[in-house]
């Protein structure tokens, strides 16, 4: 798409979310819808009132059928080719509030057949010691051990590569071609691959011998797998998979200049394992401002949030809304200035990670009550 | 090639047996090497010196290793869509005799995958019964359960399909769509499969953690498997696998009419579960004879063993040369008669197959004995 660009494998660009939305075909995320989910859950999500989750497909089909009885289960995955970010863990930390609102199972995948395939010179240990790494994040952030599920795919293809085949019949190199881009020149793991990414979304149907609607919670980006997966499971018997899809949280440098964040831009990411210092220095010498050059001309003119990273973070952080408001107002007026800004931000996300480090050091060793057992 | 097509998936008309050397650049078997394997072998098999494996990729280092103290592994496989014919048991009959001389492990993968992702209709739940049906005709062989190891793809996709992954990674669709003819509209699971073949030619290595060298008997309609395998295995710090490599047993109308035998033309192929009556009447009614038209004319002119069936089945059947060179001359000189000449046929192929049914009923139950154990 013109001026930015959108594949599972490489978001650059001032990404615009409302022709994603259209060239996608997903549904806008309405107030209607919000006031339901907010009825059924009996809260409200800071991520759903503030649209960092914005569009979605079939949200009404899965409420009609929680309703019903007919309970959906999340599934939503991992790329496991280094250390998690921050803006990994934006619909991870959703899909905790849906697990509890909801009371339902999660399914994680870890992709490490996917990051080996696509990334030259990763080998699969270097892959293996992220997947363990990464799942520490993920068991940090309180997911339910009895109702989360972790499926990795090379460790379960002895379950996932027999349902990956059935989705594979359905689909021609063409059709990746065509939805992904791809080339001749790709190689034959990554053409597959996709058919492994779909089988998490009915896998759960085929342990349990009957349907069970499946919820997708994920960043636009990934949205070219899960067409793909909506066209081919009910020519298997199964529901098509819902979803419902996040703006990206974009690298310090923003969004215009550097694209989502990304953990080969080490600088200009907030790693979870990143020390006070760290993410300190980070902040203060990368995150890009929308302050003016001088703290007159600030005071005068004031700041521009819409642009400005730390205040684009602190939407994705700051749950009170209140307060964020507050930051909002007085950035534009001139009351806050820059340097304050990035002092916010550097405190509230020192107090998440001091929080998630800790709950992730006691996660050492619990995988093991996560990871799905096959037979 | 012209007049006869040749791929894993299709093999029609009257193969040129040299041409397929050439064109695959494998090597003639001479008749020093023929000396040298039955100098080690201690015996010579009919199959090899009659040329029904009658061409090789590295046999001489295969040997070379062998006397080093360096012992090879044998690996070929099985297509598991329906009740095993009398062509399928060609490589394994001479894989048996290769484990007895030889004293080696001997896999066999059971390619369910590959069959369900290339046919139309057919199910994994088919699939797996003639997987279970046709380990039965495996067992019956004879080989011994301590060295024989069956690889079922999709079962044991959670030791394979990681393999298969490194494997996939160094092959481009560009080549596979050149080396089998495949279009954009093949799907992605075909697409993907040759890795998961390559896969038991390097495993036995990554289990043991040291490299063995692997020859695999086959039929030539698998080459292009092993030639993709060869070009990507040392790329992953493996031997190139070693092939000894067979010409067909014909359908019964003969190589020119109808090509290999196939299970799909259920006449014209002689299954190991066939009572002596369907045999009988098969031969009776469908072999391509190489007699004349006449008793009178046959007594005259002779008949042409080398176009008829029933003599080139014998080729495959009869052990004992100096009987099958009787038949040969009698034949020619018209001595012996198409119908005496099919008599014979019949009664050799229902005393193998009586012999045969009885160790598969006996084979009933001790599938799990040869299954390898993951983990």
């Amino acid at each position: 798409m013109a001026g930015f660009t959108l594949t599972p494998w490489e978001v650059t660009g001032d990404v615009d979310y409302s022709k994603v939305m259209e060239q996608f075909g997903t549904q806008p995320i309405t107030d209607a819808l919000l006031k339901r989910i907010e009825k059924i859950a009996g809260s409200m999500h800071y991520m759903l009132r503030r649209k960092i989750f914005y569009t979605h497909r079939d949200m009404d089909w899965i409420l009609d059928e929680y309703e019903k009885g007919n309970t959906f289960f999340l599934y939503t995955g991992r790329g496991p080719t280094g250390p998690v970010h921050i803006g990994h863990m934006v619909p991870w930390i959703f899909m905790k509030w849906l697990q509890d609102k909801f009371g339902v199972e999660a399914w994680f995948q870890f992709t490490d057949d996917e990051k080996f395939l696509f990334k030259e010179g990763l080998t699969l240990e270097e892959v293996g010691k992220w997947t363990d790494e990464n799942m520490l994040d993920i068991i940090a952030l309180g997911f339910n051990p009895k109702k989360t599920h972790f499926l990795i795919d090379t460790r379960h293809a002895g379950t996932m590569y027999r349902q990956a085949c059935r989705v594979a019949k359905k689909i021609t190199f063409s059709t990746v071609k065509a939805t992904f881009g791809f080339t001749n020149e790709y190689n034959i793991g990554e053409i597959f691959y996709t058919a492994m990414q779909a089988v998490p979304a009915f896998l759960p149907s085929v342990l349990a011998s009957r349907n069970i609607p499946c919820l997708i919670p994920y960043a636009v980006d990934q949205d070219a797998h899960f067409r793909i997966a909506r066209d081919v499971l009910p020519k298997l018997g199964y529901y098509k998979p819902a979803s419902i899809e996040s703006v990206f949280l974009p690298g310090l440098e923003g969004m215009a200049e550097q694209g989502k964040m990304s953990s080969s831009k080490k600088d200009t990411a907030v790693f979870t394992i990143d020390d006070a210092d760290t993410v300190r220095r980070k902040i203060n010498k990368y995150a890009y401002s929308g302050g003016q050059s001088t703290v007159e001309e600030h005071r005068k003119k004031g700041g521009n949030p819409d642009i400005d990273t730390s205040y684009q973070w602190l939407r994705f952080f700051e749950e009170d809304d209140r307060k964020l408001e507050a930051v909002y107002n007085d950035y534009k007026s001139g009351v806050l200035l820059s340097g304050e800004l990035k002092s916010m931000l550097i405190e509230k996300l020192n107090a998440f990670l001091a929080k998630h480090q800790k709950a992730r050091e006691k996660a050492a060793g619990k995988a093991e009550d996560y990871i799905f057992r096959q037979d």
